[in-house]
């Protein structure tokens, strides 16, 4: 989604302005979006690393254990690939190496400090004693932050599919629908529409929807209750996050209300999204509009990035102060903690030099969905 | 799968060994089987930690960002459970304050040195300091080593469903199936047969066999192809993890010998899996009869305990001294890369006082299974 030549102008620029000699991606999103590469295991295997090494001399080390070097070899365009045996040598080791030889050792080096375990950071310490580590999980942020044409073609076709299919699944539940009938059709419908897998499925009701994220149960729709889900998948590695309401009949005035009062918040937040504004202009502008229609606003945030984590930078809460900038794709998100349960709703908003784009939506969900 | 009081128990002995004051469970494996809940967010976003403290003096304490703080009091049968806001205020700060409260500030304290995140690790080092601070990965990973009956039966029935999934997919496919539409098979197959998501699904064939953990792809089955699969899902909680081989006809002489080789290989492994005999030792067995069948040896492990994590402790290489004990369970999973592709063969073992058991097998893999 991101061409080698624009990959290396982003990170070659942002380690200029941080000064830096050598900069080591290390979480998966990061070792994905430096290599093109997608190594499962690392999520699976967290001890098992692979590592990007980015020297200010724009040239780039690979290192993953042997057990994945052939498809490194196969599908990176990184050409210096170095391979550990897991367990007999420590990937650390590898890196420390890589970094003496091409002459970093004593240099300033950014890590990931949110990704790098304590027991591979003390390690690290102890084999680079003369450089300087610092923590570059930021760079990283806000390379990735702004999206190129084509992750946020790819964004927004995943979010608007899987839009859809909670339209259809909720557009197939009724009173008796169970839960796990439901997470069923979100999930199946989800792959059909080209997922490659499902990324978290959040989906309850009655007293479940009380709960941020609670498992599916057998528990079933019943007249007045509220359904909610929070749900995505994985779309060649990125990421879509799309939540929902709806409320079986018998709809109450205060129900009504409820969920009105939300999605007129929802959109005022949206249409204040223009380049400038800050992240937590959006955040207060939102809990205001919480305490003008006299609902509880309890969130630390109310959105965040999305593409290769579900929780990009910037975050939308009251500490993030990025301003917003054409080619971001924001997810909004104000959450309603009502007694009967969580009223949610969630859109993929994506910045322009004009009006903001909502990406994500596949049908009129302004209209509460009342379900029989 | 565990209850409170043989937990209580265990965590007691093992503390009371290591001499800890107390013990910080924080990832998400070690958190769910600490407190019986399992918060989902905390692998999607791992910033939001969750953290169990437990004290010398038999109290736990459990640690969650508000937004979980419903679930927690639901699910937990911790009763003294503290909420943090996510981004106003530190989940290591509300770690540092309840060890302080308890008394424990100048104490020697077990953390997860490879789960802790090098930002928070530091933090919590600043926070604490004239507390003693070791790492107790390996106190978990002995704890949930020996598994009890219900986790062995569960486990056991993940196992043989996932196989009996994978025999019906390769049973269904030919010349002519793509990767794609058998890897359609083999997540929809699992989710009916009662698993709660796919883990992971490695399935190749042709030249895509070679690599470990290659992506699905439209590639057919071809006449002479080698078929792999490694895969498995999530069953309340608890994983499974089988590889099996299959080979399209017309099977080479060479071809057979190969896959006759290992699985008689696998065998001698599993039959020699007796309490008492190292990790070690069976990883030296395997090497030995891939020299005797003539064939390449290249693992850094022939296999590993599972249960919450896919790779759970011990790993069965040349470095792991462990003995084998009463309810271990173990995967025995010896490779073969072929210039065809991998042959991989992945069984379930528990083991017992008296002969190992194996408890995935659904049907003969022993012979080899041509697909026409």
């Amino acid at each position: 989604m991101i061409d080698s030549k624009d990959l290396r102008t982003r990170i070659g620029r942002a380690m200029a302005e941080a000064k830096l000699d050598a900069l080591v991606a290390m979480s998966p999103e990061n070792v994905l979006y430096s290599s093109g590469t997608s190594i499962i295991t690392q999520r699976m295997i967290p001890d098992r690393l692979a590592l990007v090494l980015w020297g200010h001399d724009d040239a780039q080390t690979f290192i993953v254990c042997t057990i994945e070097e052939p498809q490194a070899r196969a599908e990176s365009w990184i050409s210096d690939i170095r391979g550990y045996v897991e367990f007999a040598e420590s990937p650390i080791a590898t890196l420390a190496s890589a970094i003496k030889e091409r002459g970093f050792a004593r240099g300033r080096i950014g890590i990931e400090m949110r990704y790098l375990v304590a027991n591979y950071y003390r390690e690290l310490v102890e084999r680079l004693p003369e450089a300087e580590l610092v923590a570059a999980d930021g760079l990283f942020d806000r390379v990735r932050m702004i999206k190129t044409p084509a992750e946020i073609e790819l964004i927004g076709q995943a979010f608007t599919a899987t839009d859809r299919v909670i339209r259809s699944a909720f557009e197939a539940s009724h009173v008796g629908t169970t839960e796990k009938q439901i997470v069923e059709m979100l999930e199946q419908g989800l792959k059909q529409a080209g997922a490659d897998s499902v990324a978290f499925t959040v989906l309850a009701t009655g007293s479940n929807a009380l709960m941020a994220h609670p498992a599916p149960s057998d528990l079933a729709i019943a007249p007045g209750y509220v359904l909610r889900t929070d749900f995505g998948g994985f779309f060649k590695s990125y990421l879509s996050d799309v939540a929902r309401t709806a409320i079986a009949a018998p709809v109450s005035a205060r129900q009504r209300k409820s969920y009105e009062s939300l999605v007129a918040i929802h959109e005022r937040v949206i249409a204040a999204m223009k380049p400038g504004v800050r992240a937590c202009d959006l955040f207060h502008l939102c809990k205001a509009g919480f305490e003008e229609f006299g609902l509880a606003f309890g969130s630390p945030h109310i959105g965040h990035s999305i593409g290769l984590s579900v929780h990009e930078y910037p975050m939308i809460s009251s500490q993030t102060t990025e301003p917003l900038q054409p080619g971001m794709l924001i997810c909004i998100e104000p959450v309603h903690r009502g007694e009967d349960g969580i009223y949610h709703t969630e859109d993929l908003v994506l910045v322009t030099e004009g009006e903001p784009k909502v990406l994500s939506s596949s049908a009129n969900w302004s209209k509460l969905l009342v379900l029989q």
